[in-house]
């Protein structure tokens, strides 16, 4: 009764759309990663750095040295997803901090100057970010798998440089046959929220 | 094209949604908050740990207190802000596992027994859910004024304990006069996006 947010829409992005373990062959193109990017984009972050980087795992071979990285409940899933993402904070964002925040420029080194602060905030935006990430894929009608159960050092080491945090892979493609576990419970209202 | 959510959808959580800077004085209610939480309580998080808390604060006294811990540039919206929510990842999340993860209850000492892999994952899964509470935020029709230029360590104290890490400050609303900055630009999607 509270939401304006049409029922349809919640149920695609929240009720309804669960993590999918299974999936069709049904390819998931580069227009519609676009379409998802150009949505979800706008989503906030700390002084819009928007510290976010997506690697497409597209050719079988990236695929082969991916899985070898997954813990193993989750390497089958990723072995047949039609497209996998490796989602990861640029700890070096800031360097774009002219291009996204032509107010005040200066902020890319008068607030973002230390690598240690921008190492701290980066991977907590860029978590910010992969959600939005997350409701953009299912408001393309598609399933996302997000894990965390990854070698995350090696998925690094594998794909990336030093300047770039990894913080999950994605599978991503229309749900397959049984692609749901049984919906675990939620924490109540009154776990989660306090008033003071 | 690409995309199935109802235009009106993308529009109300992402396009035409922006970071408010000033309110109008029309209260927002714990209903509203209730229909937000049991909207956006289904986001996934890994192995759904869930470790978000929110603090609303409520009371003027409260308000004050929040006040002082913010930047400057940040006080008055948030003293004039209809309601201001502080969001924290409980370190101790995983206590609810047996609850929330009734097929693999083990998992809260088997997989989050150490508390120093809990400080590392909870922040990042609470900062999934925070970008989920956004989104929620903006499906109650309701604008979101997200904050991290806050002594964090200053609100930890005032408000909560050491088993909880403060990550932002929401101030939540109905957009008053002058609440919008010009829409900073976003990065291309040649720059966010590489494929292997």
């Amino acid at each position: 009764m509270s939401l304006v947010l049409d029922p349809t829409a919640q149920d695609l992005l929240f009720r309804e759309a669960r993590t999918a373990n299974t999936f069709t062959d049904e390819a998931v193109t580069d227009e519609q990663v676009q379409a998802i990017y150009d949505l979800v984009k706008y989503g906030p972050t700390s002084m819009n750095g928007s510290p976010l980087r997506i690697t497409l795992v597209r050719s079988a071979e990236a695929r082969q040295r991916l899985v070898k990285h997954l813990f193993e409940g989750n390497q089958q899933k990723t072995a047949a997803a039609p497209l996998v993402a490796i989602l990861s904070a640029d700890n070096e964002f800031h360097e774009h901090l002219p291009q996204l925040h032509p107010h005040f420029p200066q902020a890319k080194d008068l607030v973002w100057g230390e690598r240690a602060f921008r190492e701290k905030h980066a991977p907590l935006n860029a978590a910010l970010q992969a959600a939005y990430f997350i409701i953009g894929v299912r408001a393309a009608g598609l399933a996302a798998g997000p894990m965390t159960g990854v070698d995350l050092a090696g998925v690094q080491k594998e794909f990336l440089d030093d300047d770039h945090t990894p913080l999950m892979v994605v599978n991503i493609g229309k749900p397959g046959e049984g692609a749901w576990f049984p919906r675990s419970p939620r924490l109540d209202y009154d776990q989660v929220v306090t008033t003071v």
